[in-house]
């Protein structure tokens, strides 16, 4: 798989940390023409399963042979491993802390690697920045086309995170919000492919907390404004919307909540 | 107008968001040689109006032949349209919701074209994100040189959103304040040429709520601190600033307030 | 020092301004080929301080010939200069404010231009925005090679801003919390170095406002959740933390407040 020469990155960092740049600035001193892409440095403060989310539904719209940083890395300087994972057609370089976990229920990884060489980093390695330090080298040499091998062993998995299961019965799901997009909207982890069975019409009803709604739509312009309703959202969730506003704020609503399909 | 090569986002997704990250995976997916410049992804929940007028403002600093993709686009999914436009010497993607409409009001467009042939977007079309689907692939195929033309059949004109009016009469201007920068500076729709008959010293007044200033000065730093000044901005607008402070959060101004000039 | 193309940008426009895509336009406009960076956008308006602190961090990890463009400019518009600043293997765009003075105290410039040339900036200079219409251009001018002295004649030094100075005593070292990074982690200005003579373990105590901990620890895993310890940072100063929380926003503490070490 040849290298893209892109490298994205996705951090818990905050938007507008210049620890970004530092990073930014230590690929491009390897690899100067390397084409760097912010996915978010808005994950929430050591959030390891939102950054897991971002990741699994963000990276498979880039090129084949595209190298992923992710750093959402409470452990850092810790025991943890920094791992290579090959997913799909394309290369990560992560914490082994469950943050490419979600990526990897979906496509087995073809091949780990623990990072172990020292000499692809940079001579001197802190404590507590080893996205800087450690990942930011080893992304810019893979993008350059350094064989993966040579950054250490093999190892046969990767840390895995507990995710809630989504319970399926006929006529009746139940999941839970997983994440609240930038619009408020609130996504579920019921896929479209659960809800195969279901009605899209009245009679299928949605509840999340004391709040209740009937139908499958579209698209958002499918109701009035102010309407809470359901819709198939573009990553292939289920996701609970109020039209023209921002539902999480005005229900109240967060990650975790459990929402009930029946029909 | 060859392809400058350079592709500028601007939406409403929210700084940060990853679904900006997904559109930039699609472009560089058609384009790898793409180069990607945000405008800004902090324009209000579907404020078109705020788009527009930072469409209006930010383009025109960018080299000839550039594409730029604006998505605030609160119906997604429903019958409006997406188009292309060619306005001066640059290629603009959008709905067709009025986002166009403060730059058409400067220069007519040369071309605007519907975009009806999905061979030129993704196989697979969400109702929910057509900046994904639609318009990113389309905006990738601009930048390697695509006669706009292939895209769609011509149209005729855009949707057109109603502004406000500048009244102007001898010795009094009446207009509103239209948006307000990062520094909490109020920017009104006056602009320097229609301040052309005004004298610039303290015979003239400016109002906006209750709050009154004279002169029209060249720069901030023409007054001490904490005083409310007059000047004429970077982009040719009057605008009303508290030296050193946000003048928006201090005087609790809106986008809209009536603002009044008399000499 | 050849140019590397990249152009770094450090400004207090905002995370999300459209300013700052007027200057990358205006940039790419001269050199299409100049590679963008932001460091930063999110420096407290007009905080000087911040900025300076926030360049002297974070250019040192930029390829030589590296151009860093850096817009914290209460004063644009009046009789403060524009300055090219030659700091080590890098290129630096300022207004002479006190910006570039924290790189300037660990490296002295080798040479500083006023920048006194107008073709080198844009046709019409507007009285308050230099960032666009005079540091732009010129860095794109100096990312294609052009010579700084062409930019205008030599000056002696640069712009100081006072900087507290931090007090060492046999057993006693005082400082104080010069800046707060995303975490919430609050960055002191004690080096490393200044506290080579301090033991590691708990003999050595620090006192923050009226807090307290005792040891300077390799990273935040080397002590439980909600603990305040100290460790020296990956730029090299000791930074006070609350494990997996916001120390600042915790505590309430601020820049300027001061931190003392005994032992």
């Amino acid at each position: 798989m040849s290298p893209s020469g892109i490298i994205t990155l996705t951090t818990d960092f905050g938007t507008g940390s210049p620890y970004v740049a530092a990073v930014k600035g230590v690929i491009l001193s390897i690899n100067p023409r390397a084409v760097l892409v912010d996915i978010t440095h808005a994950i929430g403060p050591q959030d390891v399963r939102q950054g897991a989310w971002t990741l699994a539904e963000t990276c498979e719209h880039f090129p084949q042979g595209t190298v992923h940083v992710a750093v959402v890395d409470p452990g850092v300087g810790t025991d943890r491993r920094i791992i290579y994972a090959q997913i799909g057609q394309q290369h990560y370089i992560a914490p082994d802390n469950g943050l490419l976990s979600r990526l990897a229920l979906r496509t087995r990884p073809s091949r780990i690697v623990t990072l172990a060489e020292p000499k692809f980093w940079l001579p001197r390695v802190s404590h507590t920045f080893h996205g800087r330090d450690v990942m930011a080298p080893v992304a810019a040499r893979l993008s350059q086309g350094i064989e993966p091998d040579e950054l250490g062993p093999r190892q046969g998995g990767l840390v895995e995170l507990e995710w809630p299961e989504v319970s399926i019965l006929p006529g009746k799901i139940q999941g839970a919000v997983r994440s609240i997009d930038s619009f408020g909207n609130l996504v579920t982890d019921i896929t479209d492919e659960m809800l195969a069975g279901a009605p899209r019409d009245e009679r299928v009803h949605i509840e999340c907390d004391e709040h209740e709604t009937q139908g499958i739509f579209r698209t958002y312009g499918d109701q009035p404004e102010m309407t809470l309703l359901a819709l198939v959202g573009s990553g292939g969730f289920l996701e609970l919307a109020i039209v023209g506003e921002n539902a999480a704020a005005m229900l109240g609503i967060r990650v975790g909540t459990p929402v009930k399909i029946t029909w």
